[in-house]
This record gives C-alpha cells, sequence and structure tokens, in this order.
C-alpha cells in the first residue's frame, strides 16, 4: 500500500490534468528542509515571495497591491474572498460556465449571502454585453465573480472585456484565475481586478499546500467586520504578516519551499511568456496529434486555451473510458479521469514539467490503446 | 534569499517548536514524487491512512468512527468542527486557559454562533467540576471543546474527567488534540469523545499540509445542512471520499505522501507508547538541564505534558529574549521565538526527530548563551 508502486528509481507517471502537477525534481528536492515558521529566515522567504508574485503579475505594495498566501487549496482560496470581503448585504454575480463557477454558488449558499448565477453553457464564453444589461438593471450586486481558464472545459473566459463593464458599473471584480495565473498574461489594471485567486500548484508548478490572493489594497482593508470564517479571513492574514511575518496559524512550510525553487524556474524559463509559449506548444501538439488519431476536440479553437483540452468520446461502442483510463495509466500516464462537463468528453492538460516529447509519448500510448481496445477510428487533419 | 542558507549538505537548524518540527529525512524523502489527486493509486493510500490513524486511535471503522483529513492547518480542522457539527441554535461551552482556547472562541464569534467561555488561569487545567455545575445550570449548550495539550503554557488538561461530565449531561465533546495525539495515549470510549482534532505535523511527525478529525460517524452525519462554510464542510468532504475515494478540492498531496512514511515511522518506533518514551524522556533531560543552568520551570510538574516545557524569564536585567533567541539560532537551534501566555516565560519543545543527544547539544548552547550574554544563574536542582 505504499505509494508508488514502483521503486523510486523509476520514474513516476506523469500528470496530464489540471493539477497537481508533474513537477520539477529540484523543486521537489527543495521540500528536503524543515523550516521554523515563526523563525526570521522563513519569514524572510514569505515575504519575498509576496513581493515576487506581485512582480510576476506586473504589480506591485507601492502602487497599491498586496500578495496574500492562504492555508488550503485554491477552494479555500476562492471561500476566503467571498468569506472576508462581501459585507452582510452584498450580493454576488456569478458567471458561471462550468464546475468552477457553480462552485463559487455553493460557497455563497454556505455563506447565507445573497447572490445570482449568470450562466452561459459550457462551450460558450460568459457575455460582457449580457452582465451589462444585467449590472444596469440590478444595482443591489456589489460583486461580480468569473472563472478565467474554466478547466471543466478548459474554455477561457474573457476577463478583460468583463472587467471593464464591473468597473464601469462601479461593482468589486473577482477573478479566479486559478489555472492561467502564471502562463496566460493578465493585465489587473486594464482588466480593472479587485481580487485574484490562484495556487500553488498551477502554472507556477509547484506543489499543492496554498493559494494566494493578488488584490488591491483598499479593497480589501475596507473589508474588516465582514469575516464569516477565521481561518479563511484574510483581513486578519495579512494583519498576521504584517504584524511580525509570520502566518497566523501554520503554514505549508515544505510548500513554500518548494514554491520559492517553482519561481525561481518560472524566471529561468523566461516568465509568463516563456512559461505560456511551452504550454502553448504542448496543447498544439496535443491537439494535431489527437486529430490525427481520429479524435475531435470539444471547443472552437477560438475559445480554447492551452491549459487543458477536451475530447469528444470517440464514436464507437468499443470505447470505454475507464478502460482507456487505466491502459494508459499501466503505460504511465494519467490523464484526468472522469468527465465534469455535461457533454460526453475526456479532457487532458498541457501544463506542469512536461515538454512536447511527453506530449509525443502520450500520442504515441493513447494510438496503442486504441489498438488494444480494438478502435479504429477515421483520423482527422 | 533562498531557503535555506546554508548549503543542503549542512544540518537544517534543529526545531525544538511546538510545530512543524523536525522530520526525519526519510520522511521529507517520501515527498519526492507527484501523485495524480484523482489517481486510483493515490486514493488508495488516502484510504488507507483514514484507516491507519483509526487503528492508532485504537478505533474502527466497524464500530462507528471515521477519520477524516482536511486541507489546512489543524485550526482549519478545529474550526471545521465548529462550522460543520453545530446546528444554528446551538451553543458551545469552551474550556479555555491559553491562546488555543481562546482561538476556538474566536471562530464561534465569527460564525455568530452562540458560546461561552469556561476560564481557568493558565497554569491551572480545566475543572470539570465547575463544568459540571455549569451543564447543569445552563440546559442551553449543546457542545463542550476542551484543548488536550495548550501548548501555550504546556499544561495538559483532563480530557477523560471532563468527557465523563460532558457525557453524563448527554452534551457533544470535541477534544483539540492537536499536540498530543499520537504520543500521549486517549481512550476515546472512556473520555466519551465524538470529535477530535489533530494534525500531519505534530506528534506524528509528517509536514505541515493537513488536519484530520476522528469522530463518531452518527454524530458527524447528524449535521448535514449545518455547514457554514463549503471548504470546512466535514459532512461534505466524508461524502466526496465516499463517492470516489477523492478529496473534493486539491489535497496536498506531497504531505500526504510525506504522512504515509511518518504513519510507518511511528510503527516502528512502538506506536503511541514508543513515541510517548521518547518526548518524555526528551522533556525530562530539558527539565534537568534547564534547572542546572538555574531556569525554573513555569508549571507544576503534576499538570506538565511532555510537549512542549515553559520556563520563567530569568530574573537577570541582561536577559533580553530576542537576543538569547537569535544567539541560539546561530549555534543551530530554534526554540519558539517569544512568549503567548501572559507570564513571562519562554517555551522549548520536546517533539519531533529529535532525541537526548539533541536536548544535550541545546542544553549546552543555552549554557554558552548565558556566557556570552553575561548571565549567572544560581543553578538549582
Amino acid at each position: 500500500m505504499r505509494f508508488p508502486v514502483t521503486p523510486p528509481t523509476v520514474r513516476d507517471k506523469l500528470l496530464f490534468t489540471p493539477g497537481p502537477l508533474t513537477t520539477s525534481l529540484s523543486v521537489k528536492q527543495a521540500m528536503l528542509h524543515d523550516a521554523g515558521s515563526w523563525h526570521f529566515e522563513f519569514n524572510a522567504v514569505v515575504a519575498n515571495l509576496r513581493e515576487r508574485l506581485l512582480a510576476l503579475a506586473g504589480l506591485s505594495r507601492g502602487s497599491g497591491w498586496e500578495t496574500i498566501l492562504l492555508q488550503g487549496s485554491g477552494t479555500f482560496g476562492v471561500e476566503s474572498v467571498f468569506a472576508t470581503c462581501v459585507p452582510p448585504d452584498g450580493k454576488v454575480g456569478v458567471l458561471a460556465n462550468g464546475a468552477y463557477g457553480e462552485r463559487m454558488l455553493l460557497m455563497l449558499q454556505r455563506h447565507k449571502t445573497n447572490h445570482i448565477a449568470i450562466r452561459s453553457p459550457e462551450n460558450v464564453p460568459n457575455d460582457p454585453g449580457g452582465l451589462d444589461k444585467i449590472l444596469a438593471e440590478d444595482k443591489t450586486i456589489t460583486h461580480v465573480a468569473v472563472v478565467h481558464c474554466e478547466t471543466t472545459t478548459g474554455i477561457l473566459n474573457p476577463i478583460a472585456d468583463i472587467g471593464k463593464i464591473v468597473k464601469r458599473h462601479g461593482r468589486i471584480y473577482i477573478v479566479d484565475a486559478m489555472s492561467s495565473f502564471g502562463a496566460i498574461p493578465i493585465d489587473f489594471n486594464d482588466a480593472a481586478i479587485d481580487f485574484l485567486i490562484s495556487s500553488a500548484n498551477k502554472c507556477i508548478e509547484g506543489v499543492p499546500g496554498f493559494s494566494f490572493v493578488i488584490c488591491r489594497r483598499d479593497a480589501l482593508m475596507s473589508c474588516e467586520g465582514f469575516a464569516r470564517s477565521l481561518s479563511l479571513d484574510l483581513v486578519d492574514q495579512i494583519k498576521g504578516f504584517e504584524k511580525n511575518g509570520q502566518f497566523r496559524y501554520t503554514p505549508p512550510t515544505h510548500s513554500i519551499l518548494a514554491f520559492q525553487q517553482a519561481m525561481n524556474e518560472l524566471d529561468e524559463e523566461g516568465g509568463v511568456p516563456g512559461r505560456g509559449a511551452r504550454y502553448q506548444r504542448n496543447h498544439q501538439v496535443l491537439v494535431d496529434g489527437m486529430k490525427k488519431l481520429g479524435f475531435r476536440v470539444y471547443l472552437d479553437p477560438k475559445v480554447q486555451s492551452c491549459i487543458i483540452t477536451a475530447f469528444h468520446f470517440p464514436n464507437d461502442p468499443k470505447f470505454e473510458f475507464g478502460e482507456f483510463y487505466r491502459l494508459l495509466s499501466d503505460k504511465g500516464f494519467i490523464i484526468y479521469p472522469g468527465k465534469i462537463s455535461q457533454a460526453d468528453t475526456f479532457r487532458i492538460g498541457s501544463v506542469g514539467r512536461i515538454f512536447e516529447a511527453d506530449i509525443r509519448g502520450l500520442l504515441a500510448a493513447i494510438g496503442e490503446t486504441l489498438d488494444e481496445m480494438g478502435i479504429q477510428l477515421k483520423p482527422g487533419n
């Protein structure tokens, strides 16, 4: 029952998922140290990472921005923004075209916070024009929340166009950029973002353990007293950092050391443009190869991100996804094990420490697997 | 600004803190793998750890018990119990004699959950007799919460005696055993515990990233619909495990692999009795040595745990704690960097992958540091 089943000299199976991802060995090796979470040396690392994340976003503390790290997964980070920043009489408009937008609605239900769902079909981007009308009609909406890259399908939502509408109506704008930040450029000022949430184990290629919120300081500090939770209170969390440099509660020290190394490796790859270019190549090689094998992509390429790609199930009665998944796993390739969209699709990620050669290896394994399953598809182009 | 400042061939500074702790190299090496958080191999590890934690507690699923792992620090785990399990008209009696009891009260304030503080002085254990009277008088109290080892001072509270009172009055009993579970024996049935919370990075000697809740299944499942948070909803969390073996939201995969190795090493050390015996020896060597150096312990030995020990500041105007701390850090020893109790004390932990020899090394460094500071104490015995 020990993990991994294979001895450690054998390479781990590669992950083609929306995260946790395959990370570099050097990122993992950074975890071979125990840091004291109250110690000044560790605090200096945390302070430095908070600054570096702002720089990665093209922002700075001097111009009124802050980064707050929060223990837990990305979902904890998204929930912390709603739990901290919506006043008791606030109302959140949630643009939803997938599971992560729906998850935001669930959070607001638990908080008993007033909200409205503004849904689009899963294969259609959120509509800024529609939002404009809704905000004009409903003046009680105080906040608008959107998912940048909705990994349910891999669709990319137009966060800058939406942000301009939100700003024109004077509402607060919350962007879940979990799976895009670090690889897809985001202009915070152009998009008029107030709060953006992402996570250690996505495009920055760290390991899971914490999320982070990049926000306008005044937007955050005006929320004192609203918090519905202690652990998820971002105002308290930043006050902790500012009081003594420490997390209020035990941080995932090893994940943070890994993240520091991941940030170094992101710099070495050329920052957001360099990382994005690799993911784009990965995605293109994947799509080209899958089409050759006879698969069809789910989304219109115009709205498709380079992060994760959904493919239709082949139209063959011999195709059973569970078997397909297991046969790929046996060959050392792990794709996302199931669908969360309403359409019959499966998903393959292009992110993490994987390269064109790994994508080609995956494509070869998929071809072999189809043969083993006795499935013959008509190659596309 | 990279951590550690020293090259990796040099040993990390040893941590004499209440956690995160110094862990074994083999525990950290277990993190040199990337696991797919939805993958069946990883799910099997999680399922196995949930069973092993119950076995460590002397319990089983067959007899009506469950373990739920939750992302985030121990505080997230404690808050998740309050957020999930107290009905809207519930009222929690919190026994408090330190910072962690006070933290419970803060959580309940944020949730706007009715509560009452039942305080004792920091150097006096919670009083079962006093609780008996309060529960007899106030029938609206539905839950009683207590901290087993209050690391503010290192005091051990009498959770079994308290539990018998709580059970006699038919209330729900919540025990924060963050810093005791795994090293101090706990008889769940004798103490009539309904919910117990602990964390990966305490006496089990894993790395931080998640907490766990051990609870009576019927006590948990009767709470459906109460949750004030999505991320911290334990009913939803267990339903996720039972639906497909997965965490609902990204788990700290590396911390979990480290925890599996930590559980193996706890078994090898002889389980709770073996681990507890080492900590007890560490504590005794520490106290004996500190007394010889002229320090005085804060607590009556009858109520003192073997986890962490508070010492009075020396009665010498040349003693400045910040300097004392830094000089010890320079020598490779990190103690807790500040006091959280009301008395002028500092604290030294006996837990983690540290042994008598490490305690003796710390004692020698403390002696040298006193010399450097020009402080002469009168040796005790």
